[in-house]
């Protein structure tokens, strides 16, 4: 059946309103306009930032809102002006686009494309409308992308084309997560062969971290975790050790100095708590160590330190997406995983059908799920 | 007069306690031990960080002890197993030595020398007591030099030679101010040509981090500071433009923002105020923008921002004497301005006498100076 030029009438997790269960509902998905591209998706994660959007904790989201970030999907048809891709090309959604004619695409030193919807969550496509009716409403997108749905339509800025043999359930991860917690450590801080590394959070980011670490060579990765049942994962992903700060009365930081002689070369702080980023921050070594926050914050948390931890030569900076650029980095990032540089399927925990997306909340929230991947 | 190996007795400025004038006293100047080196100091600037102690704002320091540490001065003689250092070098004391043997001078990104009592302010030297007696007291010295006095004794590790041509009333601005402020341009952000930088703050250290913006190439460098006297010379030094925030009702980082399109490419905090180091993060550009910390704050003012300001891709970092390794760097940097690479005779003001060292402080104070030179 031809569905290019027509709305497409498919199942969709709606978000209608904060603390509420996602609804699969029907939903209309218009045809691309032009410079845009209508997906159909096959596979996507299930990520923290989404869990947020569900607790009602980013302020600014719009609802009703489809969620989802992560996916992969073959393109069904292109709107007009669209250059470079086509119909059944195995692409992933980028939740920060880079249009590449933007002040900041320019830049080789900055990843946050002016159209990179984060800032504000419009929720809305360039025209200022979206693709999605649901029951004669209005729904939004997130971050340029949703892929809570059957089919989705994003900017042509917001699509990278990847390799059609990478696996659907795998190369998912990289539109967010992986790519998030891997860049923290090859693209922002560029660690160094023989580096020290502590990573804060053993989620699916702070795993991401731990490849990202092991992969740059360095010697020790100690990962820190509330929950030792995280530690088996971690050790397997590259971890060459693992601490829960509930197993000592010191303040985490101080221990993490008495095992490396000062502090770590390198922080990561992958799970979004101000507290924990100080402590990330205070676990790296005076003169030269560098703390990289990863994690979001909730709305109202401050960073609060003393200027002299940074006076004395340590570093804070923060891996938006990982600080890749992302229609350039995540074809390459694709490639490098059909290489074995790296493994993803460590990272995916659960896999459940996309009707079930509740369930893969659930598992998040419960911490018993890494990463849960819905197939279509 | 053969003085080696003897006691000097000459002229030092004595800070007996807090908030007080310094005293100029005769002390007893002993030969230098083992490892050690007497210099004659020849000339020595006045730096705020000497005011600080005056004023009991660096916690740890204990008194009597004699400041200053921004020299240049002749080796007078060596103690035993000094190699490479002979009576008669032209020298810079260095306030954060360079023992080369240390994990952070064999790290090249890291110049915390562990021999550095900057953290510890022991004011000792490493047999644990000083070389200073004045009326049968010890007195302490200064983070590893004390200049305010016609004889020091420091440690090998804390001594630079330099070209015996060098001015000695310019070059001792190398030993910290300009120092600091140069290196946190072209070390610690490593300012690219055609960068926007903000430099907040126009005394010595602003003052240098400007002519470091402008080696390196920078097109555009607004100074900021709440005295429109220091404009001028701010843009003497390099300066494209300078603002006044008094002269705005909008925060200063949004008026940046406006004249920049969103936000510098490096910012600088020369002052030392926890509340300006903010709007310093906060008026460079999300993406890429790096804000370097030069100021010391007083002890109990807090750094305190909103995370997503580091997570959107900022970078906040400490620029510790502008991240040079001093042993190393203070003999090339002498050179370049040998080689007119830059000019320092814009930075001194004043040059008085030694024994007007308390006048040197209240033109400090009063904002009459960028520095004041001190001759023997």
């Amino acid at each position: 059946m031809e569905t290019s030029g027509k709305i497409i009438r498919c199942k969709a997790a709606i978000c209608w309103e904060p603390n509420k269960p996602l609804s699969i509902e029907e939903v209309e998905v218009a045809p691309p306009k032009a410079h845009e591209v209508r997906i159909k998706i096959l596979a996507t994660g299930v990520c923290r930032t989404d869990e947020h959007v569900i607790k009602g904790e980013i302020s600014g989201v719009i609802y009703p809102v489809i969620l989802g970030h992560e996916g992969t999907g073959i393109v069904e048809s292109v709107g007009e002006g669209v250059i470079g891709i086509k119909t059944g090309d195995k692409v992933i959604p980028l939740p920060v686009p880079q249009c590449g004619v933007c002040k900041n695409c320019k830049n080789p030193k900055n990843n946050l494309c002016i159209r990179n919807d984060a800032p504000s969550f419009s929720g809305l496509m360039g025209d200022g409308t979206t693709r999605f009716t649901c029951k004669g409403k209005m729904v939004h997108n997130f971050v340029c992308t949703s892929t809570f749905t059957e089919y989705t339509v994003v900017d042509e800025s917001a699509v990278a084309i990847v390799d059609a043999s990478a696996p659907a359930d795998k190369a998912c991860l990289l539109g967010c997560g992986f790519s998030t917690g891997y860049g923290c450590a090859v693209k922002t801080a560029k660690v160094e062969p023989g580096s020290s590394c502590a990573v804060f959070g053993l989620g699916g980011v702070g795993l991401s971290a731990i490849i990202g670490c092991k992969v740059s060579g360095a010697t020790r990765i100690i990962g820190i975790d509330n929950n030792k049942d995280k530690f088996s994962k971690a050790k397997e992903m590259g971890a060459t050790e693992c601490i829960n700060p509930n197993d000592y009365t010191k303040p985490i930081h101080e221990v993490l100095r008495d095992l490396t002689d000062g502090g770590v070369d390198y922080s990561f702080e992958c799970i979004g708590k101000a507290d924990l980023m100080v402590t990330a921050l205070l676990s790296c070594q005076p003169g030269h160590g560098t703390c990289v926050i990863a994690g979001m914050a909730p709305p109202g948390e401050l960073l609060s330190f003393d200027p002299m931890i940074i006076l004395s030569g340590r570093k804070l900076t923060g891996s938006f997406v990982g600080g890749w650029k992302l229609k350039d980095s995540i074809p390459q990032l694709v490639s490098d995983y059909m290489a074995k540089k790296f493994d993803l399927g460590g990272l995916v925990t659960h896999t459940l059908p996309f009707e079930k997306v509740n369930e893969a909340f659930e598992l998040l929230c419960s911490g018993e799920s890494i990463r849960t991947v819905l197939l279509f």
